[in-house]
């Protein structure tokens, strides 16, 4: 039976895109027979007049090792809330029957949302309004519970970690404390891994709340063993402890972190005035997201890609692709929204850090 | 209570070797105070008159982005079968009791053997002898089935993806059919893996004797569909079906597969003369299996350090670390031997290739 | 005649120091069978107490691929205006007879000194002082006219490089203007090459101050003709024009440029309210000084290395080497200081870059 | 005055080639309001039927990173010496007079040739049949005399480097002797260079035919000093004297050179003899043709491209582009051809070899 079928990327950019888009292409061209359109910035190409164009195999030609998404991604996005102009100004709209409308007019058989979390719950919702939807996760972070990991993750910890691996040896010849910020606001995944990787001396995440004493103490206690130098990861997301207390985000804010430029700007500040120490910091910011994938990501994205295409052959819709183990499976999109992976303190890879001497925070 | 532990590295290179020394030294000086003893050049230091080193924070201080093994490994090796100068020339002797009493003269508790399905083999022996022993799996090929996955796998699939990144552009530029010979005597993961990231068009894989008609009409088929160029990824392993039966080790042999070096040259001669393509081989070889570990295998030989220095701390001898998910565990040294991982010819990973219309070679 | 000679790396760190180290190091022993003495923390480890150490064949043994230098460098810096404690607080007091003093004792004949402009202006004062200094230059930003390049420049550039790749994939798929902010504090050769190189839409250079107008304009172009995306490449010390004048650095300041975090912060902002475009800012800092050397910087540094020994076995002292074409040369050192490499506005290099459709700020 | 001016690509692959097309392309539209039209697989595409297509701002669009060239190149090539079946056969026919109709039949007013030796005297040939030509040169082995170095070759050393940083930690913990063949047929400049970035510790060229009694010396003294290992650096082209006569290329062949797949295999398999020592060879091959070319190609390539326009803007035809020092220059295309850049075997670098204990075969 010939289909069309219909693909999209939302949210934020993240390697492996477009081999999800080229794997999804090819199978469903060359196994299956299908028509393959690919809809331009996420469901923002829902939305208004429709904008789509043809995913032929020569359009999907050469991708597999560039990062970005051939297709764009959306800056307005949420069709559940969408910024509709009006004469009281701009209002949050649900235009989801808009889009549920412009995608029947396509006559498409089913739709592959990939995105993060934000775009699984808006395939849901579209799922819920009788659109045949088939997700595949994305997220950078490593911050979806659903599944072991997916393609994006581990291209960002090897750009992080070759930066740790540079500024290792200008710590190094200048005895100073590098500070490094990088992504992760709600699971510290990125600055965990990396920091492993790249022979960080601290670690700070989003679920260890951190004790600035007890960061100022590992450092000083280097610098007495000789170690003039020391290396310092910083998520995004990691914020102090105050007085023995958890500090709330709002409360981090008024401790100036927000208004110095972040969470690596305020610990590097902190540790140089308490210890009087050289120290720098260093915001990686979305070089993290970009660029060709490592091998992992392109595997994952095209095992992902193949395997969603595969649901759709089976008519089995409203499901998600997930890695398990070493297996491709799917779960519900349903459950797979709103289920947080964060980092367990008290589990292996924490311990494994701390056997090593480094200091996470505590 | 005070301990004192010894460490070699045995077989081929592969990188992550010194993430697992460092981690075993830093977790068992730092968590457990006790004294760590690196063996040179493998199971060779234990052998005649023992060498080896006191492994200090200091000797292991920057190894982990190196590849390589600071400790060397063996060129002669196994002690159950060592090459003793007699009077009748060089005879194979177990020198095993040797090794043992070498050991026990070091004064260590426990002695933690990296390396492959050889080395495991000889620490299995040892454990059997009284030699309180600790295995951590080493295999470039990923060809142990006892762990999901260890170190080296992904820096191998790391190196060749970028010499297919590589060859990609020039094979494009000159329609020519390009041969890779990647590692892989029994089990084809790097050449599939890496065929996979890499764009290739054509894989061969040990595990599924490839048939040179549907290979050739594979190629014929890119060109007839306007792709002038192809990319032909071959494990060293791999071997033909001749007259549609499987010919064996021998017989491939007989075909002229060594004589020309390689099956790549094999490959890359037939499809050429078959054809009237231009073709180049390329065998990349050891690069394969040196230098910077990818983070990956920098985080999994750490956690192996660790988990191998656990195991010391809770005096559970001839057991292996292994990788299962995203758990480490581990398993009875005996167990994990002889059992090789290859690649199912049915399963997810080839279904996926051929899905995205790769010839498999059959 | 055997000698002793010694060693000292002074300033920011810069990838290749450990190539010339390298180099003076084998060159003096395998071919003159000299002694080498590594000075410590730059001219620091002359003053007080001297700090060094021998420098052997074995202690240079693995280096050449390695970022920062093992000698370390100073934090404090200048025997011209060392910061000495005295009762009426910290006083800048000339300690270069003390460092002489302290040289002699070495029982060195000469010292070779690598550093950028400030370290050569203290080897010209030394070697004014009777000291037999020879100059090896060392600057990551291309700032020195006495040579055609120095080694650590090429490597900054491939670092921002890379980076510039990385983000293109993020901005394309976002619909961004993506500003980068690259080292170059006097000269913008870094911006330039790296833009060149990098796909770059706009370069910003402290040679050519910019207008914002213009900048805001080439972007707006852009997007007119469908680019939705933009890359901005910022030295750290361009500043913008204002009113058509030529704003000086205290006015920048007073622009916000400072208090925003830098000028790629100022100009990302800008750009932001005048279009109306969503912009992301990028700080690279550190990262672009450390880490593996390129071979040409590994190269040229090992030549330097090397010339240097060939000045000192030709009693030739006072004398800094250079690249000149394909040669090394070398100079006065005191011909070399105070003589800056800038871009030139009208040259080939911004000629060739606005023949693309790059603009530089006008 | 409104143009048409046509560009193509000739011979072996050289990261750059799309640096060039881009660079043309856009600064001939942007700057002077030109159309392009590429030649597509070199001088092949002007000979029978034309192929050529039209290249656009859009048809360069992200091409600066790529290897290869999006124009093709060709397989068969020279128009002076074409192949053309006749009835006694394939018969090597001038067809340029061919070439010239076709290309006049275009309408355009000048050609850009971008090739090595081979492709500049096909413009040659045609500039004096009346063809306005442009050129611009090409060498991965950087053996053209008329340039101080072209695109290309910067990436080749990168790629050896990059292989020999790999190969280095294998050979240290496996006390082996490595040999690595690579490009270089009559000038050894990519072994050279990339041999000293790499720490090889033997590097052997075309220009200095080697003693293998020396070759062997230098590596049995660095086993008596305690290095079990060595790296041997091989250009294609290299080849042994024979009883203290050099032997010409065919008496190396009878020395078994080709028969066993190249002078690598050679010397490694000598060596081993010789040495009683376990030697490893690599052959890189096109691995160092393609692939993203770094900043200085990318850079250089553009310029090329640039310099190239503006001599077409002068009429000033018969030229080739060139680098001299710092600057873009241009020369006689006749003068540029047949002057081969080859190694001085008593000049700087060869010194600086020797200098740090590298043997260069004598």
């Amino acid at each position: 039976m010939s289909r069309t079928i219909a693909i999209l990327t939302g949210g934020g950019d993240c390697p492996g895109l477009n081999a999800v888009i080229r794997a999804v292409v090819r199978s469903a061209i060359l196994q299956h027979g299908w028509r393959v359109i690919g809809i331009e910035d996420g469901f923002d190409g829902l939305v208004g007049t429709p904008r789509w164009r043809e995913l032929t195999l020569d359009a999907v030609r050469g991708i597999l090792p560039r990062g970005g998404t051939i297709l764009g991604t959306s800056n307005r996005g949420n069709p559940l809330a969408y910024p509709v102009k009006t004469e009281k100004g701009v209002v949050l709209t649900d235009v989801s029957a808009q889009v549920v409308a412009n995608f029947r007019a396509l006559g498409a058989d089913a739709l592959i949302a990939v995105g993060g979390d934000g775009t699984l719950k808006i395939a849901r919702r579209l799922q819920d309004l009788g659109m045949p939807m088939v997700g595949v996760p994305k997220t950078i972070d490593n911050d979806l519970r659903s599944t072991d990991v997916t393609f994006g993750y581990h291209t960002a910890v090897e750009v992080v970690t070759e930066a740790l691996d540079r500024l290792h040896t200008t710590a190094e010849s200048h005895h100073r404390a590098m500070v490094v910020e990088v992504m992760g606001r709600d699971a510290g995944w990125i600055a965990l891994e990396s920091g492993l990787a790249g022979s960080a001396d601290v670690i700070l995440v989003p679920e260890i709340p951190f004790d600035l004493a007890a960061v100022c103490a590992s450092i000083e206690n280097r610098r007495q063993s000789g170690s003039r130098f020391s290396i310092i990861v910083v998520a995004e997301g990691a914020y102090p402890l105050a007085g023995g207390k958890v500090v709330q985000a709002t409360a981090a804010e008024n401790l100036g972190v927000e208004r110095l430029g972040g969470i690596g700007t305020f610990v590097s500040r902190e540790i140089g005035t308490k210890l009087d120490i050289e120290t720098r910091v260093v915001v990686l910011g979305h070089v993290q997201r970009g660029g060709s994938p490592v091998p992992f990501d392109r595997i994952l994205g095209t095992r992902f890609g193949v395997h969603a295409v595969e649901l759709i052959a089976q008519t089995r819709y409203g499901r998600m692709v997930a890695l398990r183990g070493r297996a491709v499976v799917d779960v519900e999109i349903s459950a797979a929204v709103d289920a947080l992976n964060r980092i367990d303190p008290g589990g292996e890879l924490i311990r494994t850090a701390e056997a090593l001497g480094i200091c996470v925070g505590r």
